[in-house]
């Protein structure tokens, strides 16, 4: 199956600012990229690095004036569900790869530190492993009203106390409680547009949802749909949502408009359709 | 110069704990380890791993009951005090190398997008680069009072607020307030003896300082002594305090004592001595 | 000056449900009701009583369905500007009338506790009295950029640290700023038109300002105009936003449209106009 | 039976410090007050006044340099438990006095729209009126740890997280609890020794607890205590702790020693004894 994402952002920028985007298409995931494309207008230099997640960042400098960056990109997706596998043991800590570790602790918008005491009152009683994590994630989507740009840049005991958010916060929320029940927990973020059946409730273009170590393994979870899903084009994965920011810019520059895509298209699409 | 530095953590734990321990020297920082020992008592299995910081990082599991963790090591320091470069430039974000970015966002400790109005305010009208931070470190140094047990896990917004606690609350608040002005910086965690001169205002042993990349490269600075000292022995370098967290416990575990030495020794110490 | 100053709530309710208005101008305010009129459609009962500020409140049970609430009166203004006494002295603690203590305490919206070395910074170096109230005015006025329902139901932290909100939030921040200052600091809160030069830079019919106890009495500041103003018609004064809230419903009733208005009419209007 | 309460401050002042008093006991509580003396050494004069709340307050200045403010009392108090009436209903919000309707607002300790959707959440499936008081008082009770100087100046947000604190937390906690579900809820302070039985778990001199109305009056709860106790000897009542704030000082005096007492003695007991 073939799906075309992209983004498309246009700035105005008083002077010249640097910025830093995450917006491109991992080249680990569970898809291929054909083809990809990516464009500055005007014609600035765009140096890519990997970060230590292993995540495409793309430095650049935005011009004064006016600045489009677009990202393109033809990718071949699976078409395979998220996976369920409920009988997924909870890993003991002591048995979890080094490189989990890091993912059991605290980050800026997921004070695991701070909700410990109630994630165990909610889910102490819970069987360990695949079920915690659903009963997570069951309770996020069933407790969280999706409301756009309700929280702006709440941390997850914000969003718990308040109930509502975007994807990124139902996120946030399950990895913090997660994290605090001992449970490796990271973000996802990408491209993912309505592709599969049910449909979805909500446009939605990049997503944000979160996976989880258990037996051996990193298993994918989405409390805002709570149903597995085809078609997560991975741009990143990290602690939060610090770690895949979308653009992060160094100064004040104007969003004027900002357009992404995510769609099923045929065999023979190319990026100059 | 030698320095023999360590330290001992007797816990008492109702069951099997996983933890990892930070309490080791770095191989890459300004010194060399003449000789290292770790012990656990009982005998149980130390794992060593670097994270993604190179830091050193220690898994075990203590065993129910009783459980002592002990590391002592001779150090070569250079004798040398922390530099000061005062001519030192600020870096450009874009010409920042790729690894120093991660140093500019917000963790869990230091909420630098919290404090960015703030940073702005009080040191907005300084001089670019070293004068800078050495204004931040001042201003930490005489603002916040030094105070045992006072904050506990507050982030450097509580610091702020609240003007006391101890040297990582420091080093915490002075990252942060460096990072909302867009210059990179980092936590570092080691020994460091009452070594040099003016002999120190309290005992110290573990210690909290910040290192800050201006013209190149990275410097120390130091809000708690803000005075350049020798004697500072790496443990690790990470966003904040949890990512040097000394001692990290799955489980609750009863911390029944704690010792820290970080003393000048005669050429002729030995671990036996 | 006569003016015209009332509001309609319409809302959508589920269920009966409680609610307290505080719409109603103050009878010892600097003004004079000429007439006044209370609608309740559908036409349930509304009961006055004063809370211990002395601010007039009307509790009515929403019934299910549609409500309206319609307040409007016709008010004789004095037409004299906001009173400038530079000279009026700060009142020492012990000096201060009873009742003045109580807003020198923090309350839910005014952690004057929390800000209390940040008062300090900015503002210990001012002359006490009306120089130093007028500084934090200033400041606020200078430093917070008004912006609609940008900040909900944050504190005066929040404001500070965020800088931007609404007349409320201005209020709230320049209140919590005095009183961590030792100068007694109250909320006031009513209708407020465009009378009077300059012209306001936005529309304002509801209208949040502060007062400060000063040389034995109350003066109002406003630190969203930052200007003196005529035309202050008040509904209440309280600790903050929450002793006068305009409308609190114990339930979820749906608001389905506000209107207020606040305009000099001529001299022979009648409520029936 | 008798009762002899009191206490005594000793401080130290580097200049003189207005400071107002709440230790001394309301008349109009279930106790009558046989006998009561204050004293100031150096004699200074303390001029009582009531707040709003109809709390005794006594304001006085601090000298200079060492200051005891010494308050005692011989009360007579009742004997009888705290009333135990399962029965007692909930009053719906449309019935309540209006001297009620302050209570199930939130305030600077006890930000009961913060924590809306916890309570929801753990007693929405309760019984109305005294058995979800109760269900509330036994959860905190049994959820939080007492722990002396834990928490600070925490408000009920942080208890809720951290789980511990003092009496005066436990009782933010659950007037908070209280607040959100639309049951005013008011702090309680007064003197209470370990009079009756059983004997309690910790000394106790100041103690804090909480009150509801319910039933068309207000009923005593404890959480920290959970069981009926004898012998509140009540100082005063207000919205949290900032409204009975003990001793509250405008200034930065040293406290040098703080003493209370609370004992059963018997009948020819005089102050001179």
């Amino acid at each position: 199956m073939l799906c075309r994402v992209g983004c498309e952002f246009v700035y105005h920028s008083e002077s010249a600012t640097p910025a830093v985007a995450q917006i491109f298409v991992r080249p680990d995931g569970p898809h291929v990229v054909r083809a990809e494309r990516t464009e500055l207008i005007p014609n600035v230099a765009l140096a890519e690095y990997r970060d230590s997640f292993g995540n495409r960042c793309g430095r650049f400098v935005m011009p004064e004036g006016p600045v489009a960056l677009r990202y393109d990109a033809i990718v071949e997706i699976s078409g395979e569900q998220d996976e369920i596998v409920v009988e997924a043991p909870q890993t003991a800590v002591e048995d979890l790869p080094n490189e989990a570790l890091l993912f059991l602790m605290p980050s800026r918008y997921c004070p695991s530190d701070r909700l410990m005491n109630v994630a165990w009152d909610l889910f102490g009683g819970t069987e360990l492993g695949w079920p915690r994590v659903q009963a997570i994630c069951d309770w996020v989507h069933n407790s969280v009203t999706f409301m756009h740009g309700s929280v702006g840049l709440a941390d997850a005991l914000e969003v718990y106390l308040q109930r509502r958010g975007v994807c990124r916060d139902f996120a946030h929320l399950a990895v913090t409680l997660c994290r605090a029940m001992n449970i490796p927990a990271r973000y996802g973020f990408g491209y993912m547009g309505d592709i599969g059946i049910p449909p979805m409730d909500a446009a939605m273009d990049f997503h944000a949802w979160f996976e989880v170590f258990l037996g051996g393994r990193w298993y994918t979870f989405d409390c805002r749909h709570n149903t597995p899903r085809i078609g997560r084009v991975i741009i990143g994965k990290g602690r939060d949502a610090i770690d895949v920011a979308m653009l992060t810019t160094f100064g004040s520059p104007q969003l004027e408009r900002m357009t992404v895509w995510a769609d099923e298209v045929s065999e023979d699409t190319t990026l100059d359709a």
